[in-house]
């Protein structure tokens, strides 16, 4: 291959690498979740990456064409296939699948990769992680109440303190009471349903006044982009937005306010009463400090059919411009009885949530979680080539570090003495391993550490003593090799 | 939605589910695997699924047409994607993009899911994992040797006895040497020395008369499908099949006589010294009863350029017809010098060792090797619902149980005692808890030991008194709780 036609090395847009530090500590932070999940008795199950389209369906927020959103190619069958862009869609598959040989209710966890064909910006990926908790067959808000509990028990064990969490809940069906109550009740009316909910969901984003517009002729942004509103008369505006503002000083009221608002409507009652159900749940069982009903929350997605969930990290953090804004949402859920009901005669009921598994960890950055702040390695030991032609010799040396534990290597490149010392720096090697012909002949290998020689190097023009009693070079019968090293790692534990 | 729309729930053609026991016990291989490899100096790194199409490039086995065994779709901005379909060529490309960034040697390892668009059939699926650790960099066979070390030291810490495997230990270079001195050497010969390559690689399976046809004529299968052969002279036939048999009684006489194969060839001279000092090193690390130079072993991807190997199980397994077969290769690798160097304009050598991570998996379970066998994870403890209107002091008593590590479940479904009791069967739970009205009237909770239970209503005709002293149901205070579950667990441990 000639030089002009080199390829250019680079990941496609909107996907990305990850080195050993974040890999580290991302699988520590994994284990956790997963340890809080099995204690509540869910247990793994895993899909594949790949589904039938048509299983998938079109359930994404803000999604209003077939496919759009997603990565689709066709098999050889002519049958469309899917890159999986949630973790619900394929396991509702799964389930009904599997429906008789499953315990019901079926409690289930999984982490996995899903991808979105959209446009990628800063911190916007096309492939990303979530940690999916579900529970199917179990029509009872127990089931919903569980899920919240097990947010927050997730949330304090990966290293977010209590009072810098909330886990808030509303439930559709008091929206859908809500909406009844105006006027768009009725399958012809789902599209501005849509509308409304999506509108909802920004009230974090854009406050009230944005979301009414939205819910009125509609809301040019600061770009100038226009978005049509869901054309609301003022009065219905009004009572979509108390509804969003119904959170009142503890559950119970915020449960009164909500029975107000929904007034004469059956399904909106019944969602009040759930959540009352919810609110009792979670205060026996001693949560109720960190399960809150409120009534802003609604999820952009359509398919929910009761309670929905989000899991909103209170604390602050500077935005863009440097100003404090709280850090927000790590996941969501919700009750979604509909979704495994599209393969079966019978319907299935079911509820999730979701975790962001990089908004999580960049959230335990932030804090200084000991997940992640614990999960570096030490780096190798180094035996440096000094001459060619005791390669083995040096690589017997690194098979007996290895076969005592310690984490160890053979300098592998072509370079000379320098170069290796910087290897092992740029490796954040403890000590380096020397044996050139002097050492050799008397039966020795000089051990260097790199720890305390910085350390040295830093003193020397101090403290010449101190350098003298620890001597950061220094030199052992080859038999001893083990034993030293031992030593130096056991100076830089801790 | 009407019934006759109803989706049919089903994973596509060639992919599958996970449950939980094939979960978990991966994961504890997998994480055996990290620690071997940690331990030789190794660090992770993962790259995304998706590659732009020319990045991959076209190195599958078999494959002779671009993109056909690969998923692929294009962008927005038409350029082409694909899953990617090993864990070789996305190295490459991350190496080649953060080349300055990188220690050199750069020693990295990854498990990852890759894809290949062919044929499902029975094991062979469309979304498998492989395992894989490079060292990029290194241009002396150390590197190889170290791999090779490292793979024998990985079977067994999975669970693979001494004596059960072979890592077995070839050169490209010895081969090019054959192939030269038939006249097969030059750029025009590519193609030719290819197919040579490809019917190598099935000796294993087709014996040295399968083989010789591949090389001549060609070859008609037990189907009548017909493959063309390499159309060597029959002088030349022989002497390819000499190199394949060349092995000897150790390595120092396999290395004589792949010398006496290659003839004057310098390039084939070069890859027997090469092989020669690969069993000078493991040798010295007293690695050599498992490091065997065996030139049968050719690998069938084109673009190995010295030292090729493979993992071999030698324990016996019956095969389809139930005859004795010996288990076969979990991995293989083998230095590929000219991968990097694509994107740079220096060549960048690079040696490479992939584990088949289902296949390794398979043969954990044929030798029933402790990290499968020692998996499971034990059920929950579930508290029954006596009364619906009970549900919150039931959820409690859940709470404090978990609240003290122990498993356990609220049954969430809706229906009665007897089926709650089979969902507590299904799940494997140790005990059931339960409490009726009149448990609660006295302030207490019955606790129905599942696993004593089952034994005793073996036991109940032969030994009435056995039964008596071991109560498979017993109450206690609702305060005892947690204490009287603890008992009923360590009454099951081990």
């Amino acid at each position: 291959m000639s030089k002009p036609d080199k390829l250019k090395a680079r990941a496609p847009r909107g996907f990305a690498d990850r080195g050993p530090a974040e890999l580290a500590a991302t699988e520590r932070m994994l284990a956790a979740i997963r340890e809080v999940y099995e204690l509540y008795g869910f247990e793994g199950v895993e899909t594949p990456f790949v589904e039938y389209t048509d299983a998938l369906g079109k359930f994404l927020p803000d999604q209003d064409r077939p496919n759009e959103g997603v990565f689709s190619f066709q098999d050889d069958d002519e049958q469309w296939l899917s890159l999986r862009y949630d973790l619900t869609a394929p396991l509702a598959r799964y389930v009904a699948e599997n429906f008789d040989a499953l315990p019901k209710p079926y409690r289930s966890y999984r982490a996995g990769w899903v991808f979105r064909n959209e446009k990628p910006g800063p911190g916007r990926f096309r492939q990303f992680m979530q940690f999916d908790a579900d529970t199917v067959g179990a029509a009872s808000v127990a089931a919903d109440a569980e899920i919240c509990m097990m947010a927050a028990d997730t949330l304090e064990k990966v290293g977010i303190k209590r009072g810098d969490f909330l886990i808030k809940v509303n439930n559709r069906k008091v929206l859908d009471g809500v909406l009844e109550a105006i006027g768009l009740g009725g399958d012809d009316k789902a599209g501005q349903r849509l509308t409304v909910l999506r509108a909802i969901d920004k009230l974090d984003r854009l406050g009230p006044e944005g979301v009414r517009q939205l819910l009125g002729a509609g809301r040019k942004d600061e770009s100038g982009d226009f978005t049509k509103g869901a054309q609301l008369a003022p009065e219905a505006i009004e009572r979509v937005l108390a509804f969003t503002a119904a959170k009142g000083a503890d559950n119970a009221s915020t449960v009164e306010n909500l029975r107000q608002v929904v007034g004469s409507s059956a399904r909106g009652l019944e969602g009040a009463n759930e959540l009352a159900e919810i609110a009792t749940l979670v205060a026996a069982s001693g949560y109720e400090d960190r399960t809150i009903i409120d009534p802003s929350v609604v999820r952009g997605l359509e398919y929910y059919t009761g309670p929905v969930y989000e899991a909103e990290l209170t604390f602050q953090v500077a935005d863009e411009d440097g100003r404090p804004v709280r850090f927000g949402s790590v996941g969501g859920g919700g009750r979604y009885d509909g979704l495994v009901g599209r393969f079966r005669s019978e319907p299935v009921p079911a509820t999730g949530f979701s975790i962001g598994v990089s908004r999580l960890f960049s959230a335990l950055r932030m804090v200084n979680s000991p997940i992640v702040s614990g999960a570096q390695m030490p780096g190798p030991v180094v035996v440096l080539v000094m001459d060619k032609d005791q390669v083995a010799a040096y690589q017997r040396m690194v098979s007996t570090l290895r076969s005592n534990g310690i984490r160890a290597e053979l300098y592998l490149g072509s370079s000379g003495m320098k170069a290796q010392m910087k290897y092992a720096d740029k490796r954040q090697s403890p000590c380096a391993i020397i044996q050139g012909s002097n050492e050799r002949e008397r039966g020795e290998v000089e051990i260097k550490d790199l720890i305390e020689g910085a350390k040295a190097a830093e003193a020397i023009a101090s403290n010449a003593e101190w350098k003298a009693a620890r001597p950061a070079q220094f030199s052992v019968p080859e038999a001893k090799l083990v034993d030293a090293v031992r030593d130096v790692l056991s100076r830089h534990v801790g």
